[in-house]
């Protein structure tokens, strides 16, 4: 009590009291409905029912002369408004209408008049909460604005039809993901952000680093306690010496053992303080530095660290050891590259199975490619199901096929051919000219990608047994010694969707392509180890999450798919 | 055809076949069960049925002098081993029985002898794939490990009883998070891991960069490629000089026009040689520096970036569009903090909902305080209802009271003090002497935290209303203009497990609070425009995921909870 007593304000019994008051203005107290539960009749919400909705006015204007106004008012938990009507003797219309505008407001459903297209109408009686617009000032205007504009307003983009729909199916789709490795019994993992391994080999990886904060803060140090000067070192160094001569002199003349203890005790602190003086007369200002490069183990995890380019080496160790795992989280790339298909920051999902193939053997349903193709078809089918009214929205905005693509890969078996007739049915291609001439050996071009899955098949492609020479080390080598285990999945509008393959189980194969790779072993030791010790056939694959979604959406920029876009020279917010 | 035909090796028909033909001897085809599956007798897995298992042996010994062999297999689906019996005709038992030996095995399930605790056992008729183990090289021998002895072993650990488990019930508090919030209409909205904003304005970042790899890079190409030297220079510029004379020359004499073009172009071509060679000769090995500092402009993003330490602020922008929504993801601190309650990178869940208060007014179901206690709830009986075998585990190794703990959270309403109270509280108490001293205005210590949680209620307590002094620029104030509608909800064994608040909804409070703060408007223009432009009252919070799992496990160290744990010095993998 005393230390409350003590402050002679704010009394406590009041506080309490005023923040827990309930405005009588307000009651009855009501909790708010979505307007997705109205506008789908889904909760059972009936006309003449009171209810509370909060949202955003899309469009609003005054009607009868003023003596009312309609309200299209949007929540963001589904794509359509709610129509509301507020009587001017409810609240000054003009602060209503601006587009922008947030309302809280409480009143009763009502039957629209025949003839209108809503099945139920909110009439105002009490407006609870408003957040006001000045429309001058308002940066998004009722016009249709382009994608590209809006991304200089990452902060309210949200706010229009297209960025929130985009939302909400990246939601679904990552609710679908979460569903689908849950139905099959895989454990989702969370693989590190920050990391020592590059698990390419040659990724172009953000550094992670401390080193220029811990510079700056030493500056500053130095500057407001500056080092001491060289003399301050020597004198500390001569007075070390000095006590030193005292203590062999006492030692010699045989003096007590009080006298010598303490002289001891005054050469330890002598010298304590020059090791201390030294140490900070040696202090140099900038970067820390050794042999003449910096020194990364004073970074913060005593040695060089950076951003994750895939979690897939270490949910490995978690596939070898609990049989099916994913990992789903951000993995990132520092390349220089601006074009409509690349982020700096993008998220995958990365499925491990251990005992699994790449393609059918002894596991009838367990192998890496039906699992790629049975979780992007129980995608498709979820947005189908659970998506229809933001699908629609893309198919009359930006594709007018976005539905038909869902339908036809959720219920079409996937082609699956091996890269080497990928190559020969290219190579036979007469009615296209490639940019990228086709041979055995190349890594395939998004116009080849495109061409096998759109034009020649019509349908998803799984491309398989690529050349080990154009795939990662840890690819598993096929008995043919030219190819490895590896697959791509092609879709219809993106290309490639999944890159996956069976991983190399056998050390010593393992050891070579690694160091065939002009990698060193020791950073991989650990990655060995799990061959070493109870090795299993596994395999896995990645899907680019933001592909993913520009695959359903139809939307052209993968800038616009996810909330906040990084690229070069741009991480807004 | 051509391309391929040109390359002698491999024949595309051959490879075909070789890829996909079947082993004659590993027919018949059959997909892998889970061992849970068998032990829990759940998918209809009878006595008598044909199985393939894949895992790890656990233990493993042969019997009846070698003529078989019992294995305890294990395959991470769950914690219960199944018992599997080789006979020595069917494999060489040796090679089978050493701990971390992977198997694949088919087999038929058969009734134990009475007496015996399995309900099933797995005779094996087939070897079908095996991953060897020298027992004395491998690292995780079969007597118990500490968990700090397996914190070496980061790639091995999951093959531990205890890690493993940890890991299924991070995944399940994983999949109860998306589920919860669903269930509640919110979306999950992937907030960037790289931002140019700081959340809290004080928080240690890490910086994210290219700039090192840029000056490598750099360092390389000039060795490769030495840059001009200042004659080379001097030349170029007196060749532009020269080529400059004769355009003069040619102009005054009236010479052709085609001879004056000719000479200007020769001019430009010489005046572009000139810069080019200045550029390289201006070239510096190093970090780009600008007026003595360095020059991040010139870094990826054009200004320093950093990992983000709180996706809230943006989140904020979504929930201003979308109602309700939640991020989960990692977050990052630069602390060099070595306890055994803090990570450099963590997870964290952090739901944001328009149109509510942090406690209740007129929303009697959708406030911040009951969706904070209503989350924390649902993790609890998540785990009860689909994580028994685990959470028995826990109990038994590591903390007895852990089921106790998860039926009490799960049960019974949480208290709900304010912070005046709760310093009331803890000034009274006589029977406990604090480390840190309790006063109106402090921060409450963990000691105080658990204090009123373990001691006083014996229950998880919400405490709120703040002194605005401790806490961030973002929370809003309170009538009583000392105290901000800020939560913590504290609960038994590891004090705070999820910080609040109600946020500032107000511009100019906002602004003041920002400016109090010693903040610069400049970098929160975007988020003072989400008050700017149809503003809401809101409100968050945010859980830290690995305190839920100290909580739920009761293991003592962090470190142990993250598949891979990054802290000051390491970040193994």
């Amino acid at each position: 009590m005393d230390a409350v007593a003590d402050r002679p304000d704010p009394p406590v019994r009041e506080m309490e009291a005023a923040s827990l008051s309930i405005d009588p203005a307000l009651e009855p107290a009501r909790p708010r409905t979505f307007i997705k539960s109205i506008v789908s009749g889904e909760v059972g919400v009936l006309v003449g029912q009171k209810v509370v909705v909060g949202g955003w006015v899309k469009t609003g204007r005054e009607q009868g002369k003023g003596s009312f106004a309609f309200l299209e008012l949007n929540d963001g938990s589904c794509l359509s408004n709610l129509q509301v009507i507020v009587d001017a003797a409810v609240y000054p219309l003009s602060e209503l209408v601006p587009t922008g505008t947030s309302v809280l407001v409480e009143g009763e459903l009502k039957k629209p008049p025949e003839g209108t297209k809503q099945r139920v109408e909110l009439r105002v009686e009490k407006v609870l909460e408003i957040g006001p617009v000045d429309p001058a000032k308002y940066p998004l205007p009722k016009t249709r604005l382009t994608l590209e504009f809006l991304r200089d307003f990452m902060h309210l983009r949200a706010r229009t039809n297209t960025i929130s729909a985009i939302a909400r199916i990246r939601d679904e789709l990552a609710y679908a993901t979460h569903t689908f490795f849950r139905q099959n019994g895989f454990r989702y993992i969370h693989t590190p952000i920050i990391t020592t391994s590059d698990c390419e080999g040659a990724g172009e990886m953000f550094q992670v680093t401390t080193l220029f904060s811990d510079a700056e803060k030493l500056e500053k140090e130095l500057q407001q306690n500056p080092p001491p000067s060289e003399s301050d070192v020597e004198a500390a160094k001569l007075l070390v010496k000095e006590k030193g001569e005292v203590v062999s002199l006492l030692k010699s003349s045989k003096a007590s053992k009080e006298e010598i203890v303490a002289s001891v005790a005054e050469l330890n602190k002598a010298k304590e303080n020059a090791s201390k003086l030294e140490e900070r007369y040696n202090l140099k200002p900038g970067l820390p530095r050794k042999d003449d490069k910096i020194d990364y183990a004073r970074d913060f995890f005593g040695r060089q660290a950076f951003l994750t380019v895939s979690g897939q080496l270490q949910v490995e160790t978690y596939a070898c050891a609990l049989g099916n795992v994913y990992t789903f989280g951000p993995t990132f790339r520092a390349e220089h590259s601006h074009t409509s298909r690349h982020l700096a920051e993008f998220w995958m999902v990365e499925p491990e199975i251990a005992f699994a193939n790449l393609e059918v053997l002894y596991f009838n349903n367990l192998d890496d490619m039906n699992y790629a193709e049975n979780y992007v078809k129980f995608l498709c089918q979820w947005l189908l199901d659970n998506c229809r009214e933001d699908m629609e929205f893309m198919v009359k905005n930006y594709d007018k096929t976005a539905i038909e693509r869902l339908e036809l890969v959720s219920s079409m078996p996937f082609e699956r051919i091996s890269y080497t007739k990928a190559v020969q049915l290219l190579v036979n291609v007469t009615d296209r000219k490639f940019e990228n001439k086709v041979e055995w050996g190349i890594d395939l071009a998004s116009e080849h990608e495109r061409y096998l899955t759109e034009v020649i098949f019509k349908k998803p492609v799984i491309v398989y047994n690529y050349p080990k020479g154009i795939k990662a080390f840890y690819m598993r080598l096929n008995d043919d010694k030219k190819t490895v285990a590896a697959m791509d999945v092609l879709v219809p509008k993106v290309g490639e969707l999944i890159g996956g393959s069976q991983r190399e189980e056998r050390l010593e194969i393992l050891i070579k392509r690694i160091e065939d790779s002009g990698l060193p072993l020791e950073p991989y030791e650990w990655y060995l180890d799990l061959r070493r010790f109870g090795t299993v056939k596994h395999s896995g694959f990645g899907l680019g999450f933001e592909r993913m979604l520009l695959f359903a959406t139809g939307i052209d920029n993968i800038r616009d798919v996810i909330p906040f876009p990084r690229y070069p020279g741009r991480a807004d917010l």
